[in-house]
């Protein structure tokens, strides 16, 4: 028979709730939360761990929750007030689990072709542009997305609802601006930098070589870290009143330039 | 001297909560709030006409407002209490105006060009992603946006906030799918759906002659009207896990290979 937890007040319980809220216990425990089947299955396919499953009965049944092939240590059942404690969402989930972090170190890209396509995105703040570049990444099939200076991280409920789980399906790093510069260099890939300054039209480059695309942020752009060291910076023209486009978009128009270039292959 | 007000139970101020919060208030009046010297500035470019301003002096003095040069019929000084019951943003702006809606009939549509590029969005719901189209439209410098079935009034505060001014800047219509249909029609205005069914990839269409793409909503795609109408439905290839993008990245993908085959003129 599986576990069953009815109280809000159980220490477990309320250790999640921490993990949930807290980026500094998400690093500390290297475990974090993942609401939804869709989700779940996605962080499976990722080869994310599953350290425990929570469920609510009456939401999501012991026969769903077969079919969901979770190969975790334990299943807990759990009470409509523990599950409201834990849903991010304001959802009809029913499901939570318990997932081990992993660590995004550069080293570990694996590219998939001779000729890789990176997005990178140096401290972006807001999970849901954070989310919207993980799907296009994800549409895109790009090598890997490279967040620089990360703001946040990665396991923070509003990006993995934001993302669609994409962040899951996207092979990500993190690092310092520096040590990505030096890697990119090191493996011989073109940085092109969305910049307003010294800038090309996007369209008029080539991006069908090993290519890096790198975005800033809205406030204030790159920093001049990655502006010393661009091979070229690239330009959406802007045509309107505004200067700025919101930076998922950007990013999206960037890369599926590239995608054009490269026959979507 | 201008006139003052510092009591939150002042009954125009109260009516004024009601316009930021009440779509029919905003209706039925015919007013709006805009908050924010950028947006009242690029609100008067566009033709707003503008009723009243407020102002807090401690973070909005005289001069900065006589700069705007905003031809409003009455300027009104508010307390600190006054403007934060007023102002959506968590802000220090101190600027607040009261402007009055325009109405968005499809036949007062001016294209600028002979052929014109259209953006359609179909009941679009969130805001953010509404705020992300516009501001792609303005970047584009399209001929028209249209609204299709609006969810939601354009004068929402959260539209105003996050397309950051720019439904003032675009020329925006909206109306039923079917008059826009019919419209289009008229006009000869060539019909690409955003579809996943009976799709070309969008790279291999002439988006050079007048041309709307139309977008879906991200649950349910377009309605079947729409998809019965369409000149040619189109894709953007997904190549991952996920089968959807964020409809805001999507539209600027779409918008932008249309700029690029019209060599950004």
């Amino acid at each position: 028979m599986n576990k069953e937890i009815t109280s809000v007040q159980n220490t477990y319980i309320k250790a999640l709730v921490q993990l949930k809220e807290k980026s500094r216990d998400r690093k500390k425990s290297g475990l974090f939360l993942i609401e939804g089947a869709r989700e779940i299955s996605l962080a499976i396919k990722g080869n994310y761990q599953i350290d425990t499953v929570l469920y609510l009965p009456e939401l999501f049944s012991e026969e769903e929750l077969n079919s969901l092939d979770i190969q975790s240590n334990s299943r807990i059942e759990i009470s409509k007030e523990v599950y409201q404690k834990l849903a991010h969402r304001d959802t009809t989930e029913g499901i939570i689990a318990v997932a081990k972090t992993k660590t995004h170190d550069l080293k570990a890209i694996k590219f998939k072709s001779d000729q890789p396509l990176i997005l990178v995105a140096e401290a972006p703040e807001k999970p849901g542009n954070i989310g919207a570049i993980l799907r296009t990444a994800d549409a895109a099939n790009v090598d890997a997305v490279i967040i620089a200076n990360p703001k946040t991280d990665l396991y923070n409920p509003n990006i993995i609802r934001s993302s669609v789980g994409c962040v899951f399906t996207n092979q990500i790093a993190t690092g310092s601006t520096e040590d990505i510069i030096s890697f990119l260099k090191e493996q011989h890939i073109v940085i092109y930098c969305a910049a307003l300054q010294a800038s090309e039209i996007y369209t008029t480059q080539d991006f069908t070589t090993a290519s890096a695309i790198v975005m800033g942020t809205e406030a204030t752009g790159l920093s001049n870290a990655w502006l010393q060291q661009s091979t070229q910076n690239i330009i959406i023209p802007m045509q309107g009143e505004i200067d700025s486009m919101n930076v998922s978009v950007a990013a999206g128009i960037l890369i599926f330039e590239a995608k054009r270039q490269r026959n979507f292959k």
